[in-house]
């Protein structure tokens, strides 16, 4: 049995794939047959070719001329003369494998190209460290793993899982995902989550326990399963996945009906987005509409900055696949943990207290202002709304709100049409910004509460940093204190305040954020049914008691053993 | 004309010494005359070693055993036949100048140090680094700036002061700093705090733009200066030195006048101390108290934790030294941007947001237990208060707490006397800390307010990141806000607040804080005398009204504006 963090709900049963880096044990000999070598070499290119015409074709199919570029440029590597002639002159010459050559050569390469000034260049040393795995793989005869190219349905069993991991994944062959690293706000949970699979994170050394071809059964809810189990054990697991399928089949019942209490207060449940296709995802679960869509997927992965027409048409097909249905749509939140190699970003000590979002934008204008036109010029096909991130003051808003006005004056006199009814809004995620609510309610239409940096910021914890990943806590008083001042000042001012962070769909903290007064709700698309389901069972008027009560308490461990003794008295 | 941050008020006048290091141009090139470079090899490290010598000499007078030790250390690598063979070797062999040869073999050996895995072998990489750069400055006749041994009165130019440069600098001969980089709240900004001398930081080329010998005048309370001024120029600013030093002189009668407003508000004035030598400052500058020992100088810069013994020693020192006054010793405030290499504390993505302070105490309490029990049994000397850092959660001080009675009951059992009456408080510095303020003051007898730290958590500014340091904002009404939380939470419990962080001794903001209600107020010694003229200047109930409205100015403009005004009026 294995026991780690659940991450995204659901049972799996499926065979496992140990998705990992081997280590290739490459010494130097001095061999014999030079020939023989240098054939070994000239094959390896010829296979490795093959595989990455056939990954490239595959990318194409499935996930667009976007993705499949990587590949691309990999073959184009392959076919450099000078790598080529370089590892055939080591082999000649020093008399080694063509292992040792290549190894020798690729590594040289690296080096060459991770010393050059240029954050481009630096980058291509990543793909010229795949290519040269890849031949070193095929002279190895070690088999090489694409996550392109899966045909047979597996749970995929890996360290972590990185974007892109995840962004060349061929999605439908995938049952689950368990990892030896990450937290319940980690990419791989994330990711989990908008495929809507089960997944379990932070199972330590699960890579070194599980082999590929194992039968793995676990529970993506509880967070835990088992490895290879008798016959027993699979039989009340598929029971459970039934179970568990019922329970969905009963909450999709729920689709089409309102997000209202007992007692009649309607709120409104959103949904958390990364690009255009999670769009699907939304509407299948009931969505009501999106309270985030995070633009940086359009920048990240690629050498330069998507230009305005790019923008216009993801936002645009956002907008219309929702209808009338309103969008938050994000400016972009660069910088932190996202990196963009094209901007140069500097280094930083503390990116996370850095030079980042919005920040970036104000300092870099003319990168915000293609966006901020791109979204205007969709905002004629639905029901937009813009939001700030990372906004600490009222300075900052009134900066970001005098350039939005800059481009619609750029508009108006181009005769370029765009909406005249667009809310603009903030991301609440620093303390400041909460403190000060009740004046910067004055300057914008609403708020979003970004729990993961709040909470992150409120108490000076790296939630991915495992030292102190214990002092990460949503029921920490300060926070829904915290969640009840923005509320207020919302309300205060006569405006709407909404929660796009990860507390937003977990179905223990719902029921009070319901209390604390939240109008908009916005999760992974898989939580929406559960948390409408929740919000249904319950009546506001009690609730907003118990959240008061809730707020005095002086520890989390005493507010969550009162909420949960509460809500069992009242349902 | 130069312009930069003040860092430290006064006016100096004096020639210029730039202290940086020089790019030494060293080349392989084959020479002919092999015994003429091992004769200069030979008489490099001669020259070294009587230059190593005679620094060790001064810094032991100057400094003390404890710090001459590293130059002792130095004069062992010049000592070591391993080092000294392999470069003859190479000169011999290799037929190249003594200085390549010096340089290759100097680098493997750091990259041999830096290679192991023991945080203090690799620290060792450090001491190789500097000797084998004096070698090499002897070799090429590169003149060494020792600032140990500093014989003429000079204005130190450099493009930062590192805590090592400041520590075996000769004081006495030092009339101010100006730096390149740093901003207020820099070691190099709070160095010249505590000598007493001018200095202004963040001049971005000033190391470019001077040469040593320059005649230099500069203010550092208004952070700008000259190169080789006129005549005009120089004796305007003889007159300014003789004004300040007039003022100073004034303000030295109110040494032992009480920090009492105009209508009676009486408050402490404390300072910020790092090692017992601080005390002295304090006292000479009216200090009543001290509101911050930062213990953390004790265990820096060596290669194992203090012991029980000496820390009592150091502790016990203060005490006395400053006889029933109160004395607030900070625990252990490590981590962040503070390492100690025998700790061996995980590097970190984000270290101000990581493992740091009472979370590396609660987690390793065998460490914060030796601590606690040198406090106690210095308890008896003075009036101790003691305080944790970094608190985040009521479950901390309860944790905290509990060690501390674990502690008291083993002094009890071995009949070790300790005070009955010491005051146990927390910093507020993180913001969860003031939003549940109103609970954490039941489980302590006072607050102590770091600004430094809560205005970066606040408003999620790296205050030491220059891309984003105009964010790093005291007088963001955020902050203002949560200082009035902090007193408030603390007035209603029947307690008291203090504030031990940088704006405590801003002349522009301490009357707000004598308005908001702040009881005591802990600085740099230097800037003792002239808060207590400004509190003897002001009605307590005035600035209070004034404070009042002061927080619902929406940005730090509108408030710094309000304000100045204000006291404009009553002034």
């Amino acid at each position: 049995m294995f026991k780690g963090t659940g991450a995204s709900p659901g049972i799996a049963i499926g065979r496992a794939l140990v998705y990992q880096e081997q280590e290739l044990n490459i010494k130097k000999e001095s061999v014999e047959g030079l020939e023989k070598e240098l054939d070994k070499f000239q094959s390896s290119i010829k296979k490795s070719k093959v595989q990455l015409e056939y990954v490239k074709q595959e990318a194409m199919k499935k996930l667009g001329a976007d993705k499949a570029s990587i590949f691309e440029a990999h073959i184009m590597v392959l076919d450099d003369p000078e790598l080529i002639n370089q590892v055939k002159d080591k082999i000649t010459n020093e008399k080694v494998s063509a292992e040792y050559a290549v190894n020798e050569v690729i590594n040289s390469f690296i080096t060459l190209f991770e010393g050059m000034d240029n954050e481009y260049m630096k980058e291509r040393a990543a793909d010229i460290r795949d290519v040269g795995n890849r031949i070193l793989k095929n002279l190895l005869n070690v088999e090489i793993i694409n996550l392109a190219t899966l045909t047979d349905e597996v749970i995929l069993v890996a360290n972590d899982l990185t974007p892109s991991d995840t962004a060349t994944m061929n999605k439908e062959k995938v049952l689950g995902f368990i990892t030896n690293i990450g937290g319940r706000t980690s990419h791989t949970a994330i990711m989990a989550k908008s495929l809507e699979v089960p997944a379990i994170v932070g199972l330590k050394s699960i890579t070194d326990e599980v082999k590929s071809g194992d039968l793995l059964i676990f529970d993506g809810g509880e967070g835990f399963g088992h490895i290879n189990p008798d016959e027993q054990l699979l039989a009340d697991f598929r029971e459970k996945k039934q179970q568990y399928e019922f329970i969905r089949k009963e909450l999709e019942k729920l689709k089409s009906e309102p997000s209202v209490s007992k007692d009649g207060r309607r709120v409104e449940l959103g949904a958390n987005i990364g690009t255009p296709k999670d769009v699907k995802g939304v509407l299948d679960n009931g969505g009501e509409g999106i309270g985030l869509y995070r633009t940086e997927f359009l920048y990240m992965n690629r050498d330069h900055m998507p230009s305005e027409e790019e923008q216009y048409e993801a936002y645009k097909e956002v907008l219309q696949k929702m209808e009338e249905k309103p969008v938050i749509i994000r400016t972009l939140d660069i910088g932190g943990d996202k990196e963009l190699p094209y901007l140069n970003l500097p280094k930083e000590l503390n990116p996370f207290l850095g030079y980042r979002a919005i920040r970036i934008c104000l300092d870099q204008p003319e990168i915000f202002k293609v966006q901020l036109r791109a979204l205007l010029r969709a905002s004629v096909y639905g029901n937009l709304k813009i939001m700030y991130p990372m906004i600490s003051s009222v300075e900052e808003v009134r900066a970001a709100n005098e350039i939005l006005q800059e481009v619609r004056g750029e508009l108006d006199q181009k005769g370029i049409e765009y909406s005249k009814e667009i809310e603009v809004g903030i991301m609440v995620e620093i303390p400041a910004t909460v403190v000060i609510g009740d004046m910067l309610i004055k300057e914008v239409d609403f708020f979003s509460i970004g729990t993961n940096d709040l909470i992150q910021y409120t108490t000076a914890v790296d939630r991915m940093n495992e030292k102190i990943s214990h002092l990460y806590e949503p029921f920490h008083p300060a926070i829904l204190r915290m969640i009840k001042m923005v509320i207020d000042h919302a309300h205060g001012g006569g405006k709407w305040a909404g929660m796009c962070g990860e507390m937003a769909g977990d179905p223990k903290i719902v029921p009070i954020l319901l209390g604390l007064g939240l109008d908009e709700f916005s999760m992974s698309p898989i939580s929406i049914l559960q948390a409408r389901k929740i919000i249904r069972g319950l009546s506001y008027s009690e609730m907003k008691k118990i959240a008061e009560k809730a707020l005095n308490f002086p520890t989390a461990a005493e507010v969550k053993k009162f909420v949960a003794e509460e809500i069992d008295k009242i349902s």
